[in-house]
């Protein structure tokens, strides 16, 4: 089991349970939810982030909710659920994951609503089942790339592992995808010793990775981005491994800002660069990373991100969110059906009809 | 002129005049020092930084402090100036430059006192012409790195250029190192785009560098260092010029940790790397960059850096403070001889012959 749950069910009473991320590394504070007012709320001021958690926190929320109220009606009950969707899904309007969680929510509700003689609570009880269902079903894609991702490594040595931003368990519901080789790992007497940018603008390596990899008992190191090329030159890493945000067909992939000179320094070092994602990270309608837009965010996240002013006033800022590793510098990309060695448009189409 | 007078000499009454570096970006202020105390203070709370403009200040630091008073006898004056160069000294204990100007200044006075009949007022004038040679050999060393370095450009387009920490007006008299070509070209009407890393963990490149570029009229970019491969990739960059702190016999250069990483990446996108740096940068006793020991400091300025804490307690942090650039990745070093391109061991012995 992994040792970071940053959303969970809470029965008796129902409580929608958070791990307030914004409070990291400083504070740990759990946050027990049960009003639509306040789920929203940690939703749009990220205490819940990445995709997989949201999907799940939305579900989640959505049976909490509804399990707080008695209605005259399965139709009063049916209104409330949409309402509900609705409201969710305009706490972050562009989080994917979000509306396919909350769609999944609504199915379950119609299709056992057409049932004869159904009652609210049997109604609650498949709500429940459905939206625990997504929880597990992003553990066991945690598990599996964590797997692939193992046999990477062995038990006769220390390994340096560097990751950059965070793809881990507190993006998903425990394991992460980058992230997982290292935490199963760890339960099976592996030994890594693992560095984490520290990830500028937002700092997700230090503020986030180091966090959770120390909870999770796992030795880690901060570094700041202008240290990865020194390391890498010291012969501290062995491998390196990140998260994707979307892959192009052919292998380019779009991951956190750095990811790509992060992938060049390890090309120049010799040392191995892959990629860990669900296999449904794949884009196959975008051809390659050329196609990708970059997503450009406001330059006080650089200049006055952390309480402090640390850059004139009146001087351009450029922060491009994210950036595209071409699929040539990639090892290989490990999904949960496996690792694609030297990925390209062929491997990857082959892999995704596995 | 450079528009950057980080330490100058005010006359009539006699004043060091600095401008107050740990208040940037936020606040210009400038200090009019005539006490030992407040000078000593200065210098070692980093107000002033950068090897040349620290000598500088304890040069005409030590003619202010002497022109305060009037001694009952020269051997009173000899015995203060003493006092004072022992007590500069002692601010910075590891900045080579500090005891070269002190140096320079016990010498001219120990000259100057072996004469028949001179009088305070002939020593103190000896060590006022001293001092502002002191300041004016530095100026001509910056403007002849500035003249050789500009030869790389012309005036038919604007240049992207990036540089990364600070080896700038600021570090110096007013020109600097890196940015010296770039003040020199921009008052002739060359027409410069500067990207500006911001250089963590110190923040040098934001703080420092796009405040006095920003200052001196020229269009500077604020970038994460992260973002690096990215403003590459999309051919904003034409060139980067850094300064170095110590280039071994055979053109390794350590400078700011992370110029290695941006030097790897240049190499990668084919975009030349030039280091900029007085000849006396030159350490011909070191071999090779292997035998650079690199400074490790205290992780706390990575993680409690910015006035709010980004990393988790208790969790190992690498802080190294430079690395070193192999010469192989070096299109050109710039001294205030000439540009010494594709350095290596004999280009080196001969340039530095010149």
């Amino acid at each position: 089991m992994p040792t970071i749950l940053p959303v969970r069910l809470q029965q008796h009473p129902e409580k929608l349970v958070l791990l307030d991320q914004t409070k990291l590394p400083v504070e740990e504070v759990f946050l027990y939810l049960d009003t639509r007012e306040s789920i929203f709320e940690a939703i749009k001021k990220l205490r819940v982030r990445g995709a997989p958690a949201i999907g799940i926190a939305a579900a989640y929320g959505m049976y909490v909710c509804l399990s707080q109220n008695t209605y005259p009606s399965l139709d009063a009950m049916e209104q409330d659920m949409k309402a509900l969707k609705e409201y969710f899904a305009s706490s972050r309007p562009t989080a994917v994951n979000l509306f396919w969680a909350l769609d999944r929510m609504e199915k379950t509700f119609h299709e056992n609503l057409g049932k004869q003689g159904i009652t609210q609570t049997q109604l609650l009880a498949a709500l429940l089942q459905e939206s625990n269902q997504i929880f597990l079903e992003d553990q066991a894609m945690g598990k599996s790339i964590g797997m692939h991702g193992l046999s990477l490594f062995d038990k006769k040595k220390q390994w340096g592992v560097m990751t950059h931003c965070n793809a881990g368990g507190l993006a998903t519901s425990g394991y992460g995808t980058a992230l997982a080789p290292l935490y199963l790992g760890h339960e099976q007497g592996y030994q890594f010793k693992v560095f984490s940018n520290e990830t500028r603008p937002l700092l997700q390596g230090s503020r986030l990775t180091a966090y959770e990899l120390a909870k999770g008992g796992i030795d880690v190191t901060i570094l700041c981005d202008t240290m990865v090329s020194l390391v890498m030159k010291e012969r501290k890493i062995d491998a390196v491994i990140v998260g994707a945000d979307r892959i192009a067909a052919n292998g380019d992939t779009a991951n956190k800002i750095g990811t790509s000179g992060v992938a060049i320094l390890a090309r120049y070092y010799n040392i191995p660069f892959y990629v860990a994602a669900p296999s449904s990270t794949f884009d196959v309608a975008t051809a390659t990373g050329n196609d990708i837009i970059i997503e450009i965010r406001d330059g006080d996240e650089v200049v006055n991100g952390f309480g402090k002013r640390t850059g004139p006033k009146n001087v351009s800022v450029y922060n491009p969110a994210f950036d595209v590793t071409d699929a040539t510098l990639i090892t290989g990309i490990i999904t949960e059906k496996g690792i694609i060695e030297s990925p390209n448009a062929e491997k990857i189409k082959n892999h995704l009809s596995i």
